[in-house]
């Protein structure tokens, strides 16, 4: 179910653009159009959900499995991840701004703390099709890698 | 599995004190010691995994439910709490600072961005026993709708 006035709703029926990393049949990732580092993905359940308290459980789940997915493709990305921040800011209390629930996942790496800090304050876009690349490649990656280890 | 060497195995083990607000086959939650505002709860899985890249899939899947089900309890524990951050910081470099992974779920209310700021530089532990009763009877109050709902 989707939502007419909800931008990242708008994204998942083809009529707001967003460069897509990833997506299945119960969730979407796409570069946040204002990343905090190169890299930085949202996370979204397809059925409209303004904060945690409306999400099902189950799609809750999907959408923490992508992120996490998502976080350890960007260690293989290319784009030089040495880990990342997970973070859900649910309600408005809690600084969320689009009122459908999104998981950040932004790419740390070591020594990065003026770059971040320089990212949170002008949140400027990264080439975003080269860095979706880096990120789909990282997925590929860790596919190969999951599938030689059965 | 636990590690003899990480705090948090240490708690899960009994030789480390914490005040549990959940605990199942999986996963435990407990009040974090310094808190950023009252009744910010640490979620761990029992197995120990130093980073995202180590974490069983599926036991993330359990992380993150048990997550979810505390942000949505506190919205029904008294603490006042209209919505939470939920955070994983994945590594070193995204500022992780127990080699243990856990997810942070913070409640924030309206207006408490002072508090917040305030809470953030402190970390100063407020009244752990009834802050944890508070989390639990929020836990109930979720079973009780939901069971009401079926």
């Amino acid at each position: 179910m989707t939502v007419s006035d909800c931008v990242f709703c708008a994204i998942l029926d083809g009529t707001a653009p967003a460069t897509l990393v990833y997506e299945d049949e119960t969730v979407a990732a796409f570069l946040d159009i204002r990343p905090i580092t190169r890299g930085h993905t949202l996370v979204i359940p397809r059925d409209h959900a303004t904060t945690l308290d409306d999400l099902d459980p189950a799609l809750g789940g999907h959408v923490f499995a992508a992120g996490h997915r998502i976080a350890r493709a960007l260690r293989r990305s290319g784009l030089a991840s040495d880990g990342a921040n997970l973070l859900i800011n649910d309600g408005e209390a809690a600084f969320q701004t689009v009122g459908h629930v999104h998981l950040h996942v932004i790419p740390r790496k070591h020594g990065d703390k003026l770059t971040f800090a320089k990212g949170f304050l002008l949140r400027r876009p990264h080439e975003p099709t080269s860095t979706a690349n880096a990120i789909r490649a990282g997925l590929t990656a860790l596919d190969a890698e999951e599938g030689a280890a059965q």
